[in-house]
């Protein structure tokens, strides 16, 4: 009997090589499988399925693991406010670790002897699964043909001519990958230090000129409303947010940063909906939030998205930092007014009962109702010593 | 023989009053000083001038303290890509202090007895005068009669008028405050936490309309040129990337924060060219710092940055950071270029020949050739061990 | 009709003063109370309550608060390995806080119109009294008679004197604070750099001089047993470790670190339970926590020990970071060998379930068995390539 | 002409087989050359280059490079107060480093083809050596026979016998590695969880019994002087220390921590002198640092550690640490007491001209003359601001 084989399939050209060598060359029962984190419609999904069988797949699945994706990842990024090098939503490296963990579960629970993936030797995703792969499942094997063989593109064509699958497999200028966190755009440009992207490179295009104000309601953290309407599954907030805001063109940015393999690599992206949900609900925090919180934060959030980008999920520091930030989103409820622009959008303000700002203690340079001015003297007396001090013995200043 | 007082003075009516009220009654020897960190032109310092004498001050100065600003701040704000709570390229806080540090060491200079600001006891500013003085001068006793009698304008309008100082002192929608690096807008919108500035209270207005893309010049990481001029002193290359940014009205946004006294604060902010100039700076260091170089001078740029907004330059500490931050800028040279939008900027890319984004290495997602699949397969199986180890004891993913 | 205080009374000089004081000179009901975190014997109680009525209060009330003071802060100590400056398990510091919220809320129970306490302005005290006073009940004034008035101890004796209260008021070499958490020893030598305490300032003394074995149970984190006998309230474990590791004269040191209010001090303590109990806690974590659980851990404990130790207890972040070092427990369950010696003890090692080191893995220096050769070469290819590329770039290293 | 490789070489069996079997098998050059960063004595040096010719060497070298050792990492140690895992002086780890960094430089020097270790697939050591080598000398080949045939030591043995090379390869309980910086001792106990080291495991054991109080000098944070005598080479301050304080059987440990290759691993060690200098040289920061720098210090100085300790030394952010550790040290100039006792010692006090504890400011809890009881009303006051509002806002408290 024919040993299992998962692959991770995309219907692309290097895993359509991936199903055909590794069952004609390695004699191995393929079962595709594609876990959707939110970036497919069910007719792409149709026509990858469609695809699949073309190849002669056993059998093949799409798993939906949407809201899973958003409720162990994507709240936690709101919650961090998590801007990988200050920039990116690390839109496509969270999907991968979760998409991952859906195709290694599939895999263990069909009984399969190895799984397989179509990444390159030059790239995050490589590691993103097979680190997800030996961590949950140690005793399946990974296979990675087109890693492992590098093949041209040509090369790969032919040699599923030579099987029987002819394609249009057309090269495009850009590598896409489109998720429900936003959408990567590689090649060309970003292969260079010293150019961006074009206008035409972007999937959205600017198609709303007109100035729009929107509010944006967030619960303990999550966004859960747009305009007004509240959604149950706040995975239909971040879609009705993107909806409004991407025909402005904004959310679009480079990343620049370390790759896990140790070189630097640069991917634009355009994230309309993250972007948006991240900053407004920064800026909800600066006034629901106290100093301290907002400083720790920063710093938890940052670690955090570092190690979801760097494929390290499953260290359970993880879980710790998720407790933090869960605990610290108790008051940031309420409304954020946002403006949108052609390419651009501006924080307008805030409306919430956490709001710390609150006149009747005083108002920034206008007035002081809870303290006087003697008490500053003391308070600047008192702050002043250790420095005093320390200019009285080394006159360092 | 009278006693002598420094008074920071700056024409308006809180320092107007304090003049007055310190000559007349408490019958000291009054010397006004106005500390120029950048934000004045010549006619405005001569028109102070003239409002000094005619509140009858025994003698004005204005101290140029521009170069050692930038020297001993904004040098190191731009190494630490400085923006409180990821916005504020902190204008004016940061000019306080070296206002602060000019006005006290004139007052020990001409030996007076006293030295006096006229900030309230609502804001910031108070905190960073008195803690400066106090440091540097211990010895010598701090006056603040507004803060203190806490009047109302028209109390103090009355009493210059009945002292025979008559003038325009038409009440501002905006307080603005115009510096090197950056000009600050607080009144109205800024007291709420639903508003933003409208269009009309910016004091530079979008006067440029048509793309246009510039190059910054950064050398060990100061900004030294501007489409490619070279400028020996720094301070000039930042009013012309002013010049040439400004009309574009971007640099724009609303700072939210915590004060030093405790309450939340809101003030908008106009700031083409420190945040251009820190945004680009950032990029470069992209592709010329490692991972964990950009990894702690966030953290003690950060740090840097809310103790230098937080009137606390003198703490020691703050020597230390400047070490770290100079030293990490050896590599940090390159043209960046950038292309300016109404209300909006683009990185496009940097030139380095320290750009660690090499190709004979690697491309990121395209080719390996420091490496190979096997190599990979290795680092990631000894990354996955400790984590494997976890789950095979706690059962735990 | 009078209105009523409530005094932090301990029975000491400064605080009878105050009861008389408050009584006399202020006309006001004096209720004495005395918060127990665990320091006080029933015996000593009772001494302190005839004190109180001989002194002339209304009521005396002795709230005991250790279970609480334990469930809120010694466990986060715990799990958080605090240690302020590296050394001082803040035996004292976190005792003030609860005591102050016993206090306080006793004050807002019998409708005080004023709290009162003891403490000088020298210390670190009357910022954590006046601040919990503050924060918990704004409408409360506080009192503090001895801080205002200055008086010598003699000045003190007189005037209780005058009024009928006699006394013998001898004065101590060393102030000495005795709690669950550790005693605190000040005077003499720690007013001097160069001193440390006698051996005789220490109230427990060396009585036991043969080595001897114990073991500590931990669960979650807690200190639940000693030597086998597992305790239902962890007071009791942290009182039985006490009983027996004091008479080996271990946990003394002497604390140096800046006071909340801007000085530098000193304090010695000796607390043998507490420093125990965290040293075999972290071996527990050594072999129970990854390392980036560690490191966070530290950090986070870190800034956790001085928040509890400046008065800063009901500061947000506290939560957030208590949520995260009690994630951080759940693995942290077994036995801690440690020996006993005199003026020492040796961290012998550790039994859990939850061991890491596992030797089917490998054994450190010994043997490889989830990885080869082979894949360790890949590892340290690919982890040497970003230095690798900053050599070939900067010539650097 | 045969191709020439430089073996790092100990004198032990691995190194032995090692030299034989790349001449034998390898057709190979071999030079052989042992890094000694203050860990050998000169008889030891010239009994291992009597084994090394006696196996065949073409040439062997003795490269000292002690002093660079303590200017490039030692001095940085203390600066930092390193002790890995708040327990270890990495006294190994970070010699291994610098013994690579001699190997591969004499390789270049001399054209090597080739260099080679002894390190098994276990242990930390094979990371640190093939790290160092890539980055500096990509071009040179490792070759690492013991890690990849993974022999027994009874094969090693049989080969060298076979080739002519007799030795008392008798093996030792424990392996134990003598440096400037300590002695690590692994074996037996240190491969289980829950033993420690025998007293007799220990190369130094207990000899003085007497108490004893010494003394020692930090100038700019470098341990100078011990007992008065001033040492031009702080190697020979180390060396002074360590002959005084190995007696007591002091600054033994267990180092419980993870390995770079993932898995947990223990080694004891006896390192009086780095211990001792460390502690002493912390409480002199406690007098002559301010709470902000020893908060940032710790921060780095882990950092540092953890990199050194993971043979990570060139990474660039290293070199930024090392400036702000200096920056620092300027003030930390001063005599430290210490009393020696048994297993054991006390850090007495300090004396410094920079001491921050001066009580003309006040003294902790006795006096305070830098500020007044008023002040720090208004300082609490101020202070409280924030917290009330919030617990207004939220009822939180």
């Amino acid at each position: 009997m024919k040993e299992k084989v998962v692959l991770a399939f995309s219907g692309g050209l290097d895993t359509s090589y991936c199903a055909k060598y590794l069952s004609v060359e390695k004699n191995l029962e393929v079962y595709t499988a594609i876990a959707n984190t939110g970036g497919f419609s069910q007719a792409e999904l149709d026509a990858i399925e469609k695809k699949a069988y073309n190849l002669g797949a056993v059998k093949h699945v799409a798993l939906d693991v949407t809201d899973t994706y958003y409720e162990k990842s994507i709240k936690y990024m709101v919650f961090g406010n998590v801007l990988r090098n200050n920039t990116y939503p690390i839109s496509v490296s969270s999907e991968r670790v979760f998409q991952a963990i859906a195709i290694i579960e599939y895999a263990k629970q069909i009984g399969a002897k190895y799984v397989a993936h179509g990444s390159t030797g030059a790239g995050n995703d490589q590691v993103r699964f097979d680190l997800t792969f030996q961590i949950l499942a140690p005793e399946i094997g990974i296979l990675t043909p087109t890693r492992d063989l590098e093949l041209s593109r040509q090369e790969e064509i032919d040699y599923l001519k030579a099987h029987g699958v002819e394609a249009d497999w057309k090269k495009m200028d850009y590598s896409i990958n489109k998720g429900l966190w936003g959408t990567s755009i590689g090649g060309k440009e970003t292969l260079k230090s010293n150019k961006t992207l074009p206008e035409e490179a972007y999937p959205s295009q600017l198609t709303e000129t007109e100035e729009k104000e929107i509010t944006l309601d967030y619960i303990a953290g999550e966004l859960k409303g747009v305009n007004g309407e509240i959604f149950e599954n706040p995975v239909n907030a971040i879609r009705a947010l993107e909806a409004v805001a991407s025909p402005y063109a904004v959310g679009r940015d480079m990343h620049i940063g370390d790759t896990i393999i140790g070189i630097k690599g640069r991917v634009g992206f355009e994230a309309a909906a993250p972007i948006i949900a991240i900053k407004a609900h920064q800026m909800l925090e600066k006034h629901t939030l106290t100093k301290w919180q907002q400083y720790w934060k920063e710093q938890l959030g940052n670690w955090y998205g570092m190690f979801l980008h760097e494929a390290l999920y499953f260290e359970p520091v993880m879980r710790d930092i998720e407790k933090f930030l869960e605990n610290s989103q108790q008051t940031v409820t309420g409304k954020v007014i946002v403006k949108l622009k052609p390419y651009n959008f501006v924080l307008v303000g805030v409306e919430s009962d956490h709001d710390l700002m609150r006149s009747e203690f005083g108002e920034y340079g206008e007035k002081n109702s809870a303290w006087t001015a003697d008490d500053v003297k003391g308070f600047t007396k008192v702050l002043s010593t250790s420095l005093k001090i320390h200019n009285s013995v080394n006159h360092s200043f």
